[in-house]
């Protein structure tokens, strides 16, 4: 591998973050060859998941170098995290000078709050789909969408076809399917529920009332943002 | 979620881990509701992981609360997990009252090591198939196998078709659904090369060479391990 071009990927870590929009990728990334990471977040604390563990940050946003791709994960603490001047600064200053500006999920909410999909197709996960066009990206339904070097993925298991298909865009369609050999990705899904057109609506109701429960101001939140991002 | 059973999920941890063995269980499993975990390993220095980066124990095998469900990740480092035997003992006591004794890809090989799969059904990683007899278990090729209370999934990825399946079986069908649904896992792999029956013969042999060259000494030391849990 070191005959390949030496990578450096930025993985930025908010609290309450979805775990598995950072994992599956980085599980995935990592396996390029030549790539090496920091986890960078505002400061070295443990940052806290919705799966009830700790990552722990090697990087603060004050220390932490320039990547080569940046990525950014989602979750319910995406929201705080668009509203943080300094988290917003750094993904703003990576995303301009990175050759790969990336998120998985509800990620990509903090790329539109950093200005980095303004005129860029792009997706998220299908509960915030319609916040997309707050930040003046094209909302496109796609498991993972490439325009020009913005790479976004749908929602958290997203991200595993997502990187996939960036290490295939880097390294090459052998190089991917060597990766997706070694993490036995032949999936097969117990039912077919994943997405809301294919669920039940009685189950996909049960969801749709959770979230609103649970971030019943993520939409107003969202909107006072893009509100702000457009007035600068 | 507060009418149902409450459970407690220990999570293995252990040096040269696969993460994603990990992460991708973990994600499913903590949404069945009233759940609580720890991430057990001998101590609680940082874990390290193929991916290049830590976890974070919450617990020893010495302080740790016995699991209602038991879940051991597979991984490089997995070899030197079986040969430890304070590691074996905790899996072995953990696994002995466990409701739900469970692993993901070479996860199994320390269940195994534990005793915890002679005469059982079972799977791991594909290219660890081979040595699942060593430890008395019937090979079984199939994403996840349920036999009695012992769930084993194959490598890696396999922990999300794995983990929903253990949700349907604890909490329903209904539940695993909405699961599913929320964390969009709708896969949509960009290529099919995810097992050693799909990718083209020259990828899997680069795999294979690229296993023999980083650890060519795994059979030797697994059935060294198989042969002492046998004399015990």
């Amino acid at each position: 591998m070191a005959s390949i071009p030496a990578l450096h990927i930025g993985f930025v870590l908010f609290p309450d973050m979805t775990q598995l929009d950072f994992t599956g990728p980085a599980q995935v990334l990592t396996r390029m060859g030549n790539t090496t990471i920091e986890l960078v977040a505002k400061s070295l604390d443990p940052v806290s998941t919705d799966a009830g563990f700790t990552l722990q940050p090697t990087a603060t946003f004050a220390a932490a170098r320039m990547p080569d791709i940046l990525f950014v994960p989602g979750g319910f603490g995406v929201v705080p995290a668009m509203e943080d001047a300094e988290t917003v600064a750094w993904v703003r200053q990576a995303g301009e000078q990175a050759q790969w500006v990336t998120a998985v999920c509800t990620g990509a909410l903090l790329l539109g709050a950093a200005g980095l999909l303004k005129g860029y197709r792009a997706t998220t996960h299908w509960a915030s789909h319609h916040s997309l066009a707050l930040f003046g990206a094209e909302p496109v339904h796609e498991r993972y969408v490439f325009d020009r070097n913005r790479v976004t993925g749908g929602g958290v298991t997203a991200g595993i076809d997502f990187g996939l298909a960036l290490v295939a865009a880097i390294r090459g369609d052998d190089h991917a399917k060597f990766v997706q050999l070694s993490i036995e990705y032949d999936p097969q899904p117990p039912f077919d529920a994943g997405s809301p057109d294919k669920v039940e609506p009685d189950i996909l109701d049960r969801y749709k009332k959770m979230v609103a429960r649970m971030a019943s101001d993520r939409d107003a939140r969202t909107r006072a943002v893009a509100e702000k991002l457009s007035a600068s």
